[in-house]
């Protein structure tokens, strides 16, 4: 929550007079009709507290990843989990590759942690290098990593993914990996690192419900943590009932909805290289991401232009080591993207 | 969330095979209706993310309180609210009288301190005496008072409130006063300290939407901090997406139910009449209790022995400072407080 007007993150539409949202990454069909059907079901029984287990949920995502259920941590989103691990681990020593995901900084600061940032270069693409291998070192107890990184869609290449958890292993640093974006990620850079995970391994995968099944509003994310001694230590963190019962019986249906994923993934990979094309045919400079969101960059002016014509999209300028100019669009159903685009050829002919 | 079997609490109708529900401390007749349509309404819009400033509710909050809006904080319960409290103050001296609601011990715990305890005495009916004000010392950081308090069900005096206060003004001690249960407690001991508070005070309120709405599902709580500071540091704790849609939208819909919150007052106060007559007519000990529950007391096995009629009452065995023998009712309808006494009934005479 926030008291504030410290707010910086996509979505704000409650501040905003807005009729199309580019600013959050949530899938552009919004949610399967099967999800809201379970929430009303659910809104039915909201006397009773939460199963503070998570029981059932955690069940069928143990058996979708093939671990046990007592490796599943289920939280009110990610970003809950996020503030968990911090809390949970407090480490004196955090590396935190920039640009990313600002609740990262915010979760360790929380922690009482003052991070260092590794900062990933404009001229590399924002591509994560080797360099952060020298990096990690004995004193590094958390590293957390993002692959697709938000908010630049790119990925950790998969060998130096390999060669950054066994530094982790050789120094004993935990490596926290958000793979919140890796359901809405191009088929050939979307490998989890998850089947890879080993009894007792120190690495944790982070996972949402949020983007893939546009539950941003009912709040629900989930790790794998096979480290059962952390696992513990990161649920003295939280309250019992951090998870509503809505959140659990919509991630319940979610976990039954393949065909509203394959159909949105088709969607996606059609819609990114149509915005692609037409973003560089009016010559605007942009990243090749990989995930369902693609960063812009040397647009000053472009966030206010586009408010204007009540078209929300991210302004980056407030990511650490991103600038004026820098913003990010999802990938919305073709009608919005058009619509955008449209927006765009005015502005750039102006 | 809990992986492990270390739950205590009530309401955990999911790992039992239960039939009547006395365990949890919610209001009997439900979730009333407009929550339930808003909560479903809700359903529909779950692709956003939710309004990190939950302004319209806070808004009406504050309005209910004759507040600021900036002096009220939501959280996704109540529970996260006392996490986040300890966590924002990280006191290395905290005062809990005791027996009290387990999870201030366990956000003090996941804050790094070791709570002093204040043993509350059988012998004086586990009333808060004026002995917390020589406990009270520079040294302590915070207090954590429930009034009524879970499980007894007794309040702290007006009087003794005022003292208790304004002894922690004089060491600096922040009061953090749960009056989660005030909502449904005896009108005449139902006073609240929140038209108290002046600005700038170290004294919190906390209240929730949990019980008096049957919105423990949900998970809304919400807590009045007139410490601009303070609120700023809490709000630092916590992801700026905590309180759902679903929360939000319930929340709303709650605070137009005045008649419900009536007639459920009066319900409470026919049946804790009942409940406490037909007890007393079995023998059995029971505390006078304020708030929508009773403590019983001297009933070794009566916990196991509902339970095989498949009946859950709250053991408060593990509550410190309580025994075997020991446990909770909650007040709920009619036909069902027949059924509970009819059992008891049974088990008395067998």
């Amino acid at each position: 929550m926030i008291i504030d007007e410290s707010y910086g993150h996509g979505g704000d539409v409650y501040s905003r007079d807005v009729l199309l949202d580019f600013s959050a990454n949530v899938n552009p069909p919004g949610t399967p009709p099967e999800v809201v059907a379970a929430a009303k079901a659910a809104a039915e029984n909201l006397s009773a507290y939460p199963d503070p287990a998570c029981g059932a949920l955690r069940e069928k995502l143990a058996a979708l990843h093939g671990v046990e259920k007592a490796d599943i941590l289920c939280g009110n989103g990610a970003a809950e989990l996020i503030f968990q691990f911090a809390l949970a681990l407090r480490p004196r020593r955090a590396l935190l590759p920039v640009p990313s995901f600002s609740e990262y900084e915010a979760a360790l600061r929380a922690a009482g942690c003052e991070p260092d940032f590794l900062p990933l270069r404009r001229e590399n693409g924002f591509a994560v290098t080797e360099e952060i291998l020298e990096r990690v070192t004995p004193e590094t107890e958390l590293v957390m990593l993002c692959t697709p990184n938000n908010p630049t869609g790119v990925c950790v290449g998969w060998e130096l993914l390999q060669a950054i958890r066994a530094r982790c292993r050789e120094t004993g640093t935990r490596l926290l990996l958000d793979e919140c974006f890796l359901d809405l990620t191009d088929p050939e850079a979307a490998r989890s690192l998850i089947p890879e995970l080993e009894r007792g391994e120190e690495t944790i995968v982070l996972r949402a419900f949020t983007k893939l099944y546009g539950m941003a509003g009912a709040r629900l994310g989930y790790a794998v943590c096979r480290d059962r001694d952390f696992a513990l230590e990161t649920c003295r963190t939280v309250q019992p009932w951090n998870v509503s019962t809505t959140a659990q019986a919509a991630g319940l249906a979610a976990l039954d909805c393949a065909d509203f994923v394959s159909r949105t993934k088709a969607l996606i990979a059609a819609e990114k290289a149509y915005l692609l094309r037409e973003l560089r045919a009016l010559g605007i400079s942009v990243l090749p991401g990989r995930a369902n969101f693609l960063m812009l960059s040397g647009l000053p002016g472009l966030y206010d232009r586009l408010l204007e014509k009540r078209i929300l999209i991210r302004s980056c300028a407030n990511y650490r080591g991103l600038e004026e100019g820098d913003c990010r669009i999802a990938v919305r159903t073709h009608e919005e993207n058009e619509q955008l685009i449209a927006a765009l050829r005015e502005i750039c002919h102006a």
